[in-house]
């Protein structure tokens, strides 16, 4: 039920749930309203492995209710780390279950029931953010003086190389060459970003290591000296900070590089303590060692040993903590679903808790969210990761509809109801705190560039850029993304890592106040950051739909986006919620009902 | 998507998977069949959270392959003890993915991903079988000698009743009132059983106990003497085994009946080593220790102590091994989803697989599975119970449907279409051999007989009996159902447990030979028995699904179920397969393509 009606509500917004995260143990206040005329509504909550019905006792509607209809109150037992809840209808000539689907005669299996994470502390400054995701060897060289040079030293037997900034990626310069951006180029460019709207940066690696990603790290304690070393980080932080930009970091704790002292000392001796950091085999053909893919220069960690938990997630000192307490927000974590025990991904889960957990004592607002390239949901149960990237629920499809090929450039014929099918099972399955979370992007230092895979097309460039921002989670653009950087061939990596061109004349300006006003939308609208999602609208080319936030006194904000991936115009027809409403552009005012707009480019509508 | 097309196909039949349960570590052949222009086919398997992608080679079609298409075919690693896979298809200007769920445009959640269980031993008699519940104080009294008389006993302060075989359940004989039905007289009725075609029994609880539904039980390891004993029970062996029918016992390891001499033991010295059997607590108004329901007589066992682990389960003279032991074909497991540890559902499913590993080491092809009353998808995963009461999936949507109402007697205006929808979003979840050992029932000794929730409309109750002898399961027949059993008044139990009539003037025989002819086309198809799942259409009022079973020759075996809830006519239209059908009912032949059929009373047709 991609579609779900108006005929009855409940979300986590708190004129519905009284709050978010309150304790295990306790109880909260949930509400119900409805048009429908029913005779009487029960609550219907999972304890220990039944269903328990639960009284509802019809309320006045609270004051400021915008819209008609009955409202109803329950408290929900919050008894177990995570509860799953219903709603009964019982009408005259029939009943009806309300879950996370929507409404249905039948029980529908518990993955689609409400749920409650009691205890759960969401980082809610996240929602309120927009995040840049920054690859620092290609974003701004703030200090040539710290550059790698040509031939400094040798990676996997060849040389690295300096390559000056205006040069195209090639295949020759994969990982070896090194551009030169670094942190100090990050410091001075915090006025631009701030311009922009944004107040996330994800920046991939920046510890010491050989490659210019840096996913393969020597040392995870020392900030690359070719970014600036320790004092570059330092003065980031700081100016980030007064500038109201946070910053995540990107930790590597599947794999680290082979030149990690920690991997030298488990190759030196075969009695180093060291060894138990590492899953040792053998198997013709392959490193002697389990590896991420079997590349030797990539060691992978095994977590069946203490010492390994406590070096990166658990300890004192532990590379979790380090970096929180050094100014960092929160943690991205690369391949998360591949971090386990014995060479395998077993313990995947326990692991993130642990992680989780360190991370939240060291900063209880600390963002820690996974790079989970594929569907996520299994980890999402709030005790782990706060959310995952979201390339399964948002990036892939949309980008896949929008540029009708995947990002391995095979054609699609994925059409917009089918977008909304999977974004729609994606989401609903989450819950809500999950679903915020979850780190929403449509392009990445892995995948091809949004601009490039849409041609250049700049309204279905914009279409995409809509979604994003409207969409629950936490939107992440890609450096450069506002200007129309794009990349000179077809592909992912390394193509989608060209360096950031500062020669405003190369700059689409256009194209960067259209976004600078889509950021500013986002920032500025509770109903973007933390409402409830329901879709509108899906035909082949064309997709809407709402978000909701309805505060203690009932007053509901909405906000309704909506895009078309067709060239020419594309007049879409949807119906909205009673009330004026306003285009976020154009200022243009209309009302609610059945209404015809132009969809090429995307829409934000808001209301309240 | 309810409604896969047939463009590509896929699933666990012979024609189309090597073989089910080969061992982990290993690999099988898997094949595909389609239509569509491909350019070429692709494997994906998840594999230590990844997707890899592994090449299929285009093979010539096998010999008998009935049927349009080019076959593809990989080898299918088998590296877990749950592998999700599924198919990519690329055509030169699309590219689709197949999974349970049909074809998509994009990765689907992995819920949805085709799933081989390695190593899995299915309980495949189970598949053969048509099972009939029997409450042994309701079927039969085959040895008056040996009822309970009136006052013969005191039970929560009541004495036990001797109730007239005539005598219509009331209120007064809920748990008190005895019939006098036994083992004794189950063994006299066999040929009669065998006469209508079942070859299974779930017989509810026989152990001592002192309430006539026999759930609060005195002693596991003694058949009640009021039910003939161990010698009847034995003696039911023996001739249920010349009759080629086996037998499922009711095990009740949730709690056990406070006459118990476990829990007197318990209750009678602090100090006793049986306190470790139960949860103790200390909770104003409730018993001073867990009980289900808090009901006083019924203590809750306590898993977290070994001691009740083995006594119950594994142990060499666990009950679980005992009754397999002594003939019984396998265990039904009554609230299965309540067992664990501290007076809660913890440790729920590492209970169940030590239940599972000891059972199938006493009789490798014990037939297993639980009564979970709710979306039991969790606890499915293959290594636990071999499937579960079918509540969720089947028979209470099919019965709400039906019915127009719930087993609560909530008026229901649930369609055909979303009774479709919520059974194969039940269905395509389970792994094959999962989804093939549920447990299918339209009713129980738990909730109101199906003949009178529809008001004893043989239409509708033919349609009732028609869905479960095709839908993927083994279905279960209540006692009495072939007859025309009702009960004196509406509700769940007790009043569904009326005691079978033995005169024959009370039987409905038309309705009997009906049944008797689904029954037996049940056991003569094996696409019934273990084929494929595809719904083909549904309608408020109508539903029809085609099940389909490909042989390693690649010749398809085909039926379909058809089955309408209106009273009067209804002629409905649905798209056969191609080739020659035939009604089992009247023999009567047609062709494939579109045609349109009296719905009314259910249909089932078969092909090849």
């Amino acid at each position: 039920m991609v579609f779900s009606g108006f005929e009855a509500q409940h979300d986590h917004t708190p004129g519905y749930t009284e709050r978010l995260g309150a304790p295990l143990g306790g109880a909260v206040r949930v509400r119900l309203r409805t048009i429908l005329p029913v005779e009487s509504v029960a609550l219907k909550v999972v304890q220990v492995g039944e269903i328990e019905t639960l009284g509802a006792q019809e309320i006045a509607a609270p004051a400021s209710a915008s819209g008609p209809g009955r409202w109803f109150e329950a408290q929900l037992p919050l008894h177990d780390r995570r509860v799953r809840y219903a709603w009964q209808l019982n009408l005259p000539c029939d009943h009806l279950n309300l879950t996370a689907l929507g409404l249905h005669h039948t029980r529908r299996g518990f993955r689609s029931w409400f749920q409650y994470l009691p205890g759960h502390v969401a980082p809610e400054w996240a929602w309120r953010s927009v995040f840049y995701q920054i690859f620092p060897d290609r974003f701004r060289n703030g200090d040539p003086s710290n550059d790698v040079r040509t031939g400094e030293y040798v990676y996997e037997g060849r040389p690295v190389e300096h390559v000056a900034w205006d040069h195209p990626v090639d295949a020759h310069g994969d990982i070896h060459g090194h551009y030169g951006g670094d942190l100090n180029g990050i410091t001075q460019a915090l006025p631009y970003l701030q311009q922009l709207g944004v107040n996330g940066l994800w920046l991939t690696p920046i510890f010491v290591s050989p490659s210019n990603h840096r996913y393969d790290i020597t040392d995870y304690r020392q900030v690359d000296p070719h970014l600036g070393g320790d004092a570059a980080w330092s003065e980031l932080v700081q100016a980030s900070e007064q500038a109201g930009i946070k910053i995540v970091l990107d930790g590597v704790f599947n794999h680290m590089g082979n030149e990690n002292e920690l991997f030298r000392a488990a190759l030196a001796h075969e009695d180093a303590p060291e060894r138990a950091l590492f899953t040792w085999r053998d198997e013709p053909g392959k490193p002697p060692y389990h590896a991420f893919f079997d590349v030797p220069t990539l060691p992978k960690i095994d977590y069946c040993n203490e010492a390994a938990v406590e070096e990166f997630f658990s300890g004192e000192r532990s590379v979790v903590r380090h970096w929180l307490r050094q100014g960092a927000a929160g943690w991205r974590l690369d391949v998360a679903h591949m971090i386990g025990s014995g060479g395998t991904d077993a313990d995947n889960l326990p692991l993130h808790r642990t992680l989780k957990a360190a991370a939240r004592q060291e900063r209880p607002d600390a963002y820690v969210f996974g790079e989970r390239f594929f569907d996520p949901e299994h980890a999402l149960d709030g005790q782990g990761e706060d959310g995952s990237m979201n390339y399964h629920g948002f990036g892939l499809p949309v980008m896949q509809w929008l540029a009708r090929a995947t990002y391995y450039q095979e054609p699609s014929r994925l059409d917009g109801v089918e977008v909304a099918e999977i974004l729609w099972d994606a989401y609903h399955a989450l819950a809500p705190e999950v679903a915020l979370s979850m780190f929403n992007l449509l392009e990445s230092h892995d995948i091809g560039r949004a601009h490039f895979r849409l041609g250049g097309d700049r309204s279905r460039y914009l279409a995409a850029l809509t979604l994003l921002m409207a969409y629950p989670g936490v939107p992440c653009m890609y450096y450069g993304s506002e200007i129309g950087l794009s990349q000179s061939r077809p592909g992912n990596m390394p193509w989608c890592r060209e360096p950031m061109p500062w020669d405003e004349a190369k700059w689409d300006l256009t194209l960067r106040e259209q976004i600078r006003a889509l950021v500013a939308v986002r920032r500025q609208t509770p109903a973007l950051q933390r409402g409830h999602l329901r879709f509108l609208h899906a035909e082949a080319d064309a997709l809407a739909f709402l978000r909701e936030w309805t505060d203690e006194a009932g007053r509901t904000s909405r906000a309704v986006a909506l895009a078309s991936r067709r060239q020419g115009p594309h007049a879409v027809t949807v119906t909205l919620p009673d009330g004026q409403w306003q285009d976020a552009r154009s200022g243009e005012t209309l009302g609610g009902g059945e209404v015809t707009l132009e969809a090429v480019g995307g829409r934000l509508l808001l209301q309240g």
